[in-house]
C-alpha cells in the first residue's frame, strides 16, 4: 500500500470546558485546560492519503493539490482562530485533540475521494500530545 | 565563557491588538494576529545563564534550579494563560514575542543574579518565529 | 479508529551483553554496544492509546492519566538509571529497545485497559533507531 | 507484533518532468519541481523490519546490519547524486516520493528477508511531505 | 539588545567545483560535492534583525514584512532552482553555504535597514551543517 | 564574521558524584544524576568555526576535515563509553555538561587553529539542558 502524508500546521486557542457543567465539575475533569481566559497551541496537521500510483505522473495525487484541500476545508477554518468561539466547523463540539482529528477527517473524506482515498489524520497538539483518526 | 541553557515550554493563548485604536487600525497593523477570539501558541522560552564553574561541582549553576526559578517568576504565570486577560505580570502590554522576551528577561534578571548571571532570554512563539533579549 | 499518543522522556544508562558470553563474543554481536562501561542515551517513549470517545469529555481517556500510568508503571523505574543493573521490571533481559517496548507494553497493558485500549508502544533510541511494539 | 526503524539520509537533486511531454504540459503538471535546472532534498529513508525476537540477543535484526543493507542498496546509490541522470537504479522512473519509497520497497525486500520482514519504507521529502509504502 | 528571527525554508540543487580545475583536483577538494549531476538541499535560511521596540505595537519589525523581504530578495530567486546554473544573484559563486549566507546577507541588508538593522544570517545546509554571517 | 557550525551526536553513559562525598551529599548537591548505577544521554555537540573566506573555494575550511578533527580528539573517545569510568581526557573531571563544553574546547582549538580559528563548543545533553564555551 502506497500512501503519501502533508502536514500544515495552524495557531489556534482552545479551552476545555462544558458550559452545562459548573466550574469546579470543569476544572475537575479538564484540569488547567479549563481556565477561564483559554490557552492556545501551535497545531500540527498531519493527512495521509493513499491510491493507485498514475504511471504517467508517478504519483498518487498532487501533494499541492492535497495542500489546497487542507487549506479550504480545515486550516482556513482553524488558523488564528479560537476552536471554542470563532469556528463554524466546531460549532457544539468541545476542543479536544481527539475531536479535531474526528472533525477534520469528516471534512477532508469527501474532497479527498475526488482524486484518492483519506487514509488517516493526526492532530499534533504539542510536543508530547496527538490524537489520530484512521480509517476503519 | 561558559553558559548553560534551560529550555521550558508553555501554552497560552493571546491576541495582538490595542483596545485605543479600532478594529481597522488593529487589524492593518497585526493582520489575523488582531483576530477578536485570539488564538495560541506552544511557546518555547530558553534561558541562558553564565558565571563561574565551581570547581568542587563543576557546575555553573544547578540546571535544576535554573528550571525553579523560571517555573516560579514565569512559566506558572503564563502556562494555559491567556497572556492578554489572565497575567498579571503582563497586565497592559502587548503579548509580542519580544515583550514576552523582554518582560520575562526582567522577572529572570533579579533572581537568577543570585547565583549567576542572566545572559540571554529567548522566546520561540512558531517554528518560523522567535524573540531574543541579551544582555547589552 | 481513534487513538492518542503521549510522549515522555527518560535519561538511562545501559549495555548490551550476556554475561554466560565471553567478551569477543559480546563484541562480535553487540559491538561497542557490548563496551565495558557501558553508555546511555535520552530515551523517547511513546504510547498510543484507543477507545470509544466519551462524548460528554470529547475524550478517549484523559492524557494526563495516561501520563501518571507511564508515569508510575515505566517511568520512574527507569529515568536516571542504569537499565541493566537498577531496574526491577528489566531484571535478566538485555536492555535492548526491541525489549523495552516489549516489557513496557506488558507493563502498560493492563493499568490501560482500566480506561482503553493499549494500541502501541514505540521506544526511540537515538534519532536513527527505534522499536514498536504493537497489538496483534 | 514487534518492529525496528532504522533512519538514514542523503541529500540528492531532482526534477520532476517527463521528456516526452512539453515544458507547458510539464509545468502545468508538476508546477516549479519542474524547473529545468532541477531542485533537491534532504531526504529521510526509515525502514522498519519486522520478525521474532531472537531470545538470546533480544533482538529482531541488528541495527547495524540493517543500516549495511540500506547503504548497499540505496543510499550509496542515491547520496549526492542527480536522481534523474545518475542512478541507474532510477532509470526511467520520475523521482517522485511515491516512486522512490516503492523502488527503494523493492530494493530491499530481498536482502531484509534474509533475516527479517521489511514492513514499511518511508521517504520524506521534506518537512511537509512524505511518501510510505506499506507490505499489503 | 533585543532581536527577532525568522525562518525560511527553500529546496535547491547545488555543485561544488570550479570549471577552471579539472575534475581530479575538484574531486580532491570538494569530494562528493562536486559530483556532475550535482545534489541538493533543503535549505533552512535564519534571518535574525535587531531595533527598537516600538511602544506603540511592541514589535522591532513586522515579522509578516521580514519575511517579505526575505521571499523577494532571496527565496523567491533561489526556490526549486539549481544554485549553479539558475540563481543571478549567485552567478560566478561556488554556492557553499558560506558563500550562500555572505551573499544573502549583502542582499537583505539595505532593504532590513529601511526599517530595522540586519543583526545574522544563517544558512543550515543539512541537520549538522551551517553557516552564518554575522555584523562585525 | 563569517562561521560554519558542524553537528555531530555521540552516546554516552555518567554519573554526577564526588567520590570525597558521602551518598548523602551527593545526592543532596546533584539529585538522582547521582544514582550509583549511573545513567546516559544521547549528547549533541556543535562545533563552531570561524576565519577567513578562501576565494578560490568559497569554504572558511572543509567541513569534513571539521567532523574528522571533532572524531579524532573528541567523538572517538566518548562516544559508547562510559564518561566517569572509560574516557582518559576526562580522568578526574566531574562529567557535567559544562566540564565537558570546556574539556572539549580545549580538545579542539589547537588542531582547528591549523586551518581555522575555534569560535564555540556547544554541548546539549537532553533537549532541555545544554552548556556552551566560547572565546572571550
Amino acid at each position: 500500500m502506497l500512501t503519501i502524508t502533508r502536514r500544515a500546521t495552524f495557531a489556534a486557542a482552545h479551552r476545555l470546558y462544558r458550559s452545562d457543567w459548573n466550574d469546579a465539575r470543569n476544572e475537575a475533569v479538564f484540569g488547567r485546560c479549563a481556565n477561564p481566559g483559554g490557552h492556545g497551541h501551535n497545531y500540527v496537521l498531519e493527512v495521509t492519503v493513499g491510491g493507485d500510483l498514475d504511471p504517467e505522473t508517478g504519483m498518487i495525487a498532487d501533494l499541492k493539490w492535497v495542500k489546497e484541500v487542507m487549506d479550504r476545508h480545515v486550516i482556513d477554518h482553524v488558523d488564528h482562530r479560537n476552536l471554542n468561539a470563532d469556528v463554524e466547523i466546531l460549532h457544539g463540539v468541545i476542543p479536544t485533540a481527539e475531536n479535531l482529528a474526528r472533525v477534520f477527517w469528516h471534512r477532508l473524506v469527501g474532497p479527498i475521494s475526488e482524486q484518492a482515498r483519506l487514509v488517516r489524520v493526526r492532530v499534533q497538539e504539542t510536543e508530547n500530545n496527538s490524537a489520530t483518526y484512521e480509517e476503519p
